[in-house]
């Protein structure tokens, strides 16, 4: 150990400065399983140690890459061997429950799955959900700003969090820690930290917001016979049920054949034949107003053709088997292997059109493409699961300019919730104008001036 | 005219740089109705209009104010002899609305309830409302994150935009006007300008989201006999009528009294005898079915003691005459002048004892003072009308500091909705720590180096 960890290892203990083959046999990347290269993985019991840490870092011009539940998806979390990662996995109490008030006051490193769970123990509810939910972290779904599946009704993480604190580059602490859903003092600097992946500080405490829990879940999978009958269904389905729709996933025909009769995974609850099918979620307080403003509102959608086929789930288990089909990444793969997968947004209205074209492209350039779509509709962000027969980076790349190329025209973007990372940074400039790219540059120099968080992410680093 | 306003006038037209009394004649400041004393008034047509008329601004380093309705309420956009003032009062248009994405694109002058109008005409709502909806401006409403009636449900402005345009101090242009719901692709910059009161740049057009319509208006008026009860009320309410609470306003005592029997103002639709009134508010979608909700979840706050009487408006006109209660300002300054109002927010757990200690206080230092309450209690957000007999600077500055020192002590903030501008600034400190308050400088210094955006405006000006 050189001088600077032996320093560190003074503030944070023995056995929280791990080297060598404990840091190489941690995992930094979900999907790839590939091992962590940093020189060293420290972890902090409190903000005062994360502080202290940062402050040596500072001096020593130490980069740092802090690490949640390493579940992101664009090599956001990767080290170099000359970095050092920092774990906030010592963080993760619990600090306080406001029920009147409704907020939750929670350390960075705590697993969304713990904050919902701790909601639903005072009858209420935190908001965010995904897949991820038991490895992810509140700091990192705070750092990615994540999505999810109930963004329609409540927003991202960043609608979330009243008040963090975070460390910033040179050691010092901002503790923004506002319990007040209205706090107009002066700018709202949280907001600096949400979503920008770990590179303008360390997420290390917030205070989140609570909603009423809502036990009354209705979900239906229906059928669709054309793009302007989902877009149709999308905006009846919206008005009918008021504020209470919390999910629109539409798998295209390409997915729900797929994972239904075509791998036999999945038993298709309706017949794979219509060119879109959609999961319809509702969460309502009320069983009986609830269930029944639900029922009706397809029947009515029914009627005016704007679904084709409609099963309502009557169990827990019925509705598990319907997110199934949506959710089952693993058929995916295997069918897929090698599979290339994004995440994008665009206008709604834009999005048949894209997958016909993108669909077109890819098999110009390769024959026995495949392009399966699926994407939460309501939030105008699409997941593609692409398989060309090859993984490689140049395969990648050439996949990737089909992809993100024509986002540009559309407005769109190539993250929707995924974040930047490495894996996206050279697309940025397809989403963003060179003076938005520049003020992000503006932002990152006056904040971390000489690199040391996340060095390389999101931006790329001028070294000069 | 000098050489600038020449050149600049060269740039936006004739009749569009007011000097003399053209600029004299127009207030600036909505209650105090004072006049207008900068140099000169500026009405660019366009964002590219306003961009170079900086660029001639920053090039002679002249400090500019952005105007928009002129409805703050904390000396937001006064405007000094020697600054220019904005207006985007040329910028207007309603650019785009797209019914599927619920997006409308408008530019920063437009009024509010414009916007309102425009959403309501493609059968979708724009969330945002307070009670200046005629004259204020989204961009002013975007500056100042403005909140309003229906933040319980929809949140601040905030939250209603999706992508937004602003003129940097330079005249660069950073336009973010992204109409996607999601976007992770690098740092959301629009951020940076929502609630920073026009210091680091100015906001010329947005990209805002709109809501499903909800054409259904639920409308009480209870009354509370103890704050236990007024907070079972609100977690009740917010349980039972699920996503559809939209409003829980409520008036102390005091003010409700003052503004019915008192005053003769208005007929109390209930005794004026409990310590609480409050109005609660819904907002759905099927009548039959949210009607009932409401009354069913009424009646049953009734029979657990949570309410000890209440009055739902069966009409537009009751619904208008129980707000009108609420909403009489003019009745508070006619009972209260010389009046000082303050917009305050705290835990909503610390309010009761709060406002018992403030009263006391004011009452040692004035023994004729008056404390009137009501409030967002479900937003966390009191306003306070108090008369103290006199309301010369250093009486004002005493009854600050009785109303604002507490609030340090418990989380709270001595803004919850109204901004800081030059009224709140030396009180930022209050809410906000000293790291804070040094970020909030570093940004400044990084957008706006010369510091000629809405100079002195929430952070004090270092001339050196």
């Amino acid at each position: 150990m050189d001088a600077l960890l032996t320093d560190i290892e003074a503030l944070v203990g023995a056995g929280n400065v791990l080297t060598g083959e404990d840091v190489s046999r941690r995992p930094v990347d979900w999907l790839s399983g590939a091992s962590c290269r940093g020189r060293a993985i420290v972890r902090p019991a409190s903000t005062e140690e994360l502080a202290a840490v940062m402050r040596l870092c500072h001096a020593a011009r130490q980069p740092v890459v802090a690490h949640g539940g390493l579940t992101g998806l664009v090599h956001g979390a990767d080290v170099e061997p000359d970095e050092l990662a920092i774990s906030l996995e010592r963080l993760t109490a619990i600090e306080h429950i406001d029920p009147i008030g409704a907020t939750l006051t929670v350390q960075a490193g705590a697993p969304l799955q713990a904050v919902q769970e701790a909601a639903e123990a005072v009858g209420l509810q935190f908001a965010l959900d995904l897949g991820a939910r038991g490895s992810c972290t509140i700091g990192g779904n705070i750092a990615t700003n994540a999505g999810g599946v109930r963004v329609i009704r409540y927003g991202m993480m960043r609608q979330q969090v009243l008040g963090l604190e975070a460390v910033l580059a040179d050691g010092s602490v901002v503790s923004s820690m506002s319990r007040m859903l209205k706090n107009n003092a002066g700018f709202d600097l949280k907001q600096l930290f949400i979503g920008s992946e770990g590179t303008l500080g360390i997420v290390t405490r917030a205070v989140l917001r609570l909603h009423p829990a809502t036990p009354d879940v209705q979900t239906a999978l229906v059928a669709c016979d054309s793009f302007k009958a989902l877009t149709g269904l999308l905006a009846r389905m919206g008005n009918a049920l008021g504020g209470s729709l919390a999910a629109f996933e539409v798998m295209w025909q390409s997915h729900y054949r797929l994972l239904t009769t075509e791998s036999g995974r999945h038993t298709p609850p309706i017949a794979p034949e219509a060119p879109f099918f959609v999961i319809v979620e509702s969460l309502g307080q009320d069983s009986h107003h609830h269930t029944r403003l639900f029922s009706e509102s397809l029947e009515a959608a029914l009627e005016d053709e704007l679904i084709s086929d409609a099963v309502i789930a009557h169990s827990a288990i019925q509705r598990q088997g319907i997110w199934a089909i949506r959710e089952d990444i693993e058929g995916l793969i295997a069918a897929l292997t090698p599979l290339l997968t994004f995440d994008v947004s665009l206008p709604i209205h834009e999005m048949a059109d894209y997958i016909v074209a993108l669909e077109a492209a890819l098999i110009r350039e390769w024959p026995a493409a495949r392009l399966v779509t699926f994407g939460h509709l309501g939030d105008g962000n699409l997941h593609l699961s692409i398989s060309v027969g090859s993984a490689d980076p140049e395969t990648r790349r050439a996949v990737e300019q089909c992809v993100y190329t024509p986002l540009a025209a559309l407005g769109g973007s190539v993250s929707a919730e995924h974040g930047i990372g490495l894996e996206k940074r050279d697309y940025l400039a397809l989403s963003r104008t060179p003076e938005e790219i520049a003020l992000m540059h503006t932002l990152k120099q006056a904040l971390d001036p000489h690199h040391l968080l996340n060095r390389h992410k999101v931006l790329a680093h001028y070294s000069g």
